[in-house]
């Protein structure tokens, strides 16, 4: 694990929480980009080093939609850059760990990504990400 | 803001999320620290850019008992280094932001630091922290 490359916050609506992320970074949004598979449209923001990522659904069956159902708006998860993703999945699943997903799938901003099952990491829902070159 | 400084991750079990998170992280913690004013027990981890701080209560009307009565073990909250907290204060009150208490405080890990109230933040609970020279 590099670096925490970004944090996944789950908002209901994009328009206001893309003002009020504004305001509270002081930054504007350098990108929004829908990711169809996943049900979600997302917005970037930047900092010095890491990334903050809303998230809103798109339908109704979104897994970001369901997790506000359940758990309110709030921050949904913690991606990790990593430099060989098939190594990363390899040594934790050495580790015990378990993932949502067999392989990486497409993500926004232009990674590969897998995600971690949250009941092995203490509630916190992980993902993996790779740059695509 | 300048920075991601640390993830604040709230867990039941010190001793064993430390041997959870240095599996998962391939890094061992380089620091325990007791928060005695705020009843808790922190441990770091490193990585290339930012930090991960675990939470444990150490006595049962510590905030971090409350959240996890609540929401279950998990991400606590975001902190963002900043430069000078009084200054960030003063933007973010006039933007309308309300903060939990209205002076920083003596945090972990050699910082002052106040937290944002998280009605105003899309249900995140922000820290701002400036590091003690």
């Amino acid at each position: 694990m590099k670096k925490v490359e970004h944090i996944g916050i789950a908002v209901k609506d994009m328009t206001a929480s893309k003002l009020l992320f504004e305001k509270l970074l002081g930054a504007t949004s350098y990108k929004t980009e829908e990711v169809e598979s996943e049900k979600v449209i997302t917005a970037f923001f930047k900092n010095e080093t890491s990334k903050i990522e809303l998230l809103a659904a798109s339908h109704p069956d979104s897994a970001i939609a369901k997790f506000i159902d359940k758990k309110g708006e709030g921050i949904h998860h913690i991606a990790f850059e990593v430099e060989n993703i098939e190594n990363e999945i390899s040594r934790l699943k050495d580790e015990g760990f378990v993932f949502v997903d067999e392989l990486p799938k497409k993500g926004a901003d232009n990674k590969r990504v897998v995600f971690l099952h949250p009941k092995n990491t203490n509630g916190v829902l992980i993902e993996l990400c790779q740059e695509i070159k």
